[in-house]
């Protein structure tokens, strides 16, 4: 093996075991510590955090990943490769900010955290303002830094942060990508919402215990071949999913008990992401290789949570099991009503409650603005007059407070960039999806009795090379195409004209 | 500051965080981790532990514990010194042990446990010999290297054991304690036995949910003042208490479908557990003072799972509580014959089943064998038999097989001297509960709505000190007296005398 890339491996199995501890930490707190623990185990990850960061910020390390870099040839394993240019381009993005930067910026997500809590509870964003200042302040400092490295030259300040989150990606390819969202889903909500189908959504609030939800949700697990031996579910109060290590992936979930339907999607939606995980190379993880976009994890989860868990064969699997645990559910509820409630479409205000429909309109509201602020220097003071005017404009309701409204999501607090992954996670799936149809029938797959066929399918063409390649070079890949919003915008123009009988 | 003392704590910080990041990942091991991710887990655990053992076990820091414990007067506060003095007797203890023998103990250990995990499936004995034969050379190799120490220098080969486990007890006071004990229990069970008193148990068995199970613990746990902010309850399969940090001590229970109870009494045990950590002082954790014996904590734990739980008043309390929870247990039941199944004497096979009066008798048993191995040099071999033909003269039942026999317990994968720390909390807290009668009025306390009272009792008397003091100190200082059985054996008397009509 190549000198450099074994004191790399050296270095990085260390990174590991810490990486782990505050892994398994984090993953703690936030589904069993208690309240007035949360402070020193805090503490202790911030300790062991910058423990592993430091091994990847030492000289001498730096040092072997640039001439590792170097060196690399056509000799080499694509995982060593696709590992050592990962690790070179992070050093690269980080090379202008000092340790200096790094805490003021770390001090100053970890502010707007702090602010942003109490400034959604009190339902007042003057209390995060300043703070989101200071988070637009960082973004564009980072970007003006990343700017001055010719090999990572982006074309707008809004560019260097989409960039983290999805390799390659530029507000111009969102900017068309929406805009052809915009065009085509503005006039189809109009018509929906002309429709005089009536849906009946009535028995989605009945009353149900948490036992009855537990069973249902390792029900669908199971149905979905998750390996619960080398994965584990419980409760937070925002469902997520964590890798701890190449055998331990878990999940966790919430129960409502008048809305079963929302800890039935976020089983589904996370077992997306945990499925991608535990189905990845094996050796992904013996050259610390894990370079998922989240514009492919976010593509996996909703295609389970939607493609496949939104369908009306699924609705009619997840109808059976509904009717064996919780029976008062469906108690004289045909399965097309089922199917039907679980897709209607209502213009709402909290993303992450609103349906498939909608929930592209929720992403596009959030880029627009991130990206006038960090592009055209909008004053953070007015996001929520333009939230407003926005939610308005394509959702025709306003919220009544901030706390329904720009504070609704802690995703600025980190700062910007993340939001369009969720958006281009649909247009991904959409994507692969028609390539799926034509070689697997979906929904006899979904009726077989587990999701087994549309795993192996999606284990061959859609996970095996994710952390190996670009988004780009992903997706072309596996579809033979360029990242269109066109398979998208006819899956959900075709279903819900269907549905809404238009 | 002293600038020893300085130097140990800045190390001690340290030490606390790996820690704490150790016992975290442990108990994620224990609750939730899946089956396959725990090997590499269990790796990194080890990993951090002897990153901890090594901050210890540095020279430098050797030197200044040394030198703290002998510049050491009255000027410094009681935490300081009783932190120091237990850091240098640590120290004592391993002098005469190499990183070798450390490396090759802790080899030994871990296989046993695996051997013993085995053979306990197996139902077989030899599967365990081997090993069960290496960890006693084990601790007699302990023993001799401790006794070239002067400080250290004790009786027998078994009280070095004992030693680590209840700080300054030896075989002869337990020959003593246990003697008196089998005098007076051994005619008083067979009392018991010819009674023609019948105690029906039949609703103990009767059939709860885990929800039903999950209510009455997080009531139990309320009414025991159990601060819930600072503490947590979840399900493994051995009930333990883990005391992550100074503001977080959780406990786990199990929860069996046919037997409430045994979840019931393990939340008391534990939540006594608990509770001794919350109230300790604060103080402790910031001189990094974790000093309390098996013996002191068996005994808090034990006080509120028996002369609490197990009480008339409290069974009462917790038969209203039931009667809510789980209407079905008492059905058709009184408060009487509630109360009576609670506290019905069955010799039996399984220690961590038994009832408060047999448990003594599983106690003695284990004691009376692992003394003999490493006092009297008993070839382990003949452990299978000798437990069984005292199991038959002590409490006239008779294992099938080893899995309900020797190899029930994990305790001596680890080693000997365990065992009698469980006897000895029942001799310490009879001799506080006497004392506690005459300040408190103990049945209007458990009949006020919640335990504080007893707790603020606990607090003053029994758990203030207790890191501060050897046993020996502690208990004259509570009691004004040395250890006894006498307390012990007069409450059971009276108790059960009373129950069975005697």
């Amino acid at each position: 093996m190549n000198q450099h890339l074994e004191a790399i491996n050296k270095t990085m199995e260390l990174f590991e075991r810490y990486s782990h501890a505050v892994r398994i930490m984090q993953y703690d707190m936030e589904t069993i510590c208690p309240k007035e623990g949360m402070e020193a185990q805090g503490e202790d990850i911030a300790f062991f955090s910058n423990e592993a960061f430091k091994l990847l910020k030492d000289e001498t390390f730096m040092a072997e990943v640039e001439a590792a870099y170097k060196e690399m040839d056509d000799s080499w394993n694509e995982f060593d490769r696709a590992f050592i240019r990962d690790m070179y381009r992070g050093q690269l993005k980080s090379s202008k900010i000092t340790p200096e930067m790094n805490l003021e910026f770390a001090r100053t997500t970890q502010k707007a955290f702090a602010d942003w809590s109490r400034a959604k509870e009190a339902a007042d964003f003057g209390m995060f303002q300043e703070s989101l200042a200071k988070v637009a302040e960082k973004d564009c400092k980072v970007a003006a830094l990343r700017s001055e490295i010719p090999e990572l030259k982006r074309d707008t300040p809004y560019d260097y942060m989409l960039d983290d989150y999805e390799e390659g990606m530029t507000a111009a390819d969102l900017d068309r990508i929406f805009g052809e969202c915009k065009e085509r889903l503005v006039p189809l909500l109009q018509r929906i919402q002309a429709s005089d189908k009536k849906i009946r959504t009535d028995f989605l609030s009945r009353k149900v215990t948490e036992a009855q939800q537990k069973e249902l949700a390792y029900k669908v697990l199971n149905y979905m071949n998750y390996d619960l031996n080398r994965g584990a579910m419980t409760t937070s109060e925002h469902p997520f999913t964590s890798e701890m290590a190449v055998d331990d992936v878990r999940i966790t979930t919430h129960y409502y008990d008048d809305a079963f339907a929302s800890s039935l999607y976020s089983v589904v939606h996370e077992g997306g992401h945990g499925l991608f995980e535990l189905n990845a190379p094996r050796e992904n993880w013996e050259h610390h290789l894990a370079n998922k976009t989240m514009g492919q994890h976010e593509s996996v989860s909703r295609f389970y949570e939607n493609m496949i868990g939104r369908s009306e064969a699924f609705c009619d699997v997840v109808y059976d099991m509904v009717a064996e645990c919780m029976p008062q559910v469906v108690e004289g509820v045909s399965k097309k009503e089922f199917y039907e409630a679980i897709n209607t479409v209502t213009p709402s205000l909290i993303r992450t409650e609103s349906d498939e429909f909608t929930y592209t309109f929720h992403i596009i509201i959030r880029y627009e603005i991130e990206k006038e602020i960090m592009n055209n220097g909008l004053d953070v003071a007015e996001v929520p007059a333009l939230w407003k005017k926005k939610y308005e404009e394509y959702l025709g309701v306003t919220p009544d407070n901030d706390k329904v409204g720009c504070l609704q999501d802690m995703h600025w607090t980190e700062g910007f960039g993340y939001f369009p992954t969720y958006a281009l996670g649909n247009m991904y799936n959409a994507m692969y999806y028609n390539r799926m149809k034509k070689e697997v029938d979906i929904d006899a797959a979904i009726k077989s009795g587990s999701l087994a066929d549309i795993n192996a399918w999606m284990c061959e063409h859609v996970w095996k090379k994710a952390d190996r390649q670009t988004p780009k070079e992903w997706i072309t890949e596996i579809t033979g195409r360029e990242l269109t919003s066109k398979d998208f915008l006819d899956y959900i123009e075709e279903k819900y004209t269907k549905i809404y009988n238009l």
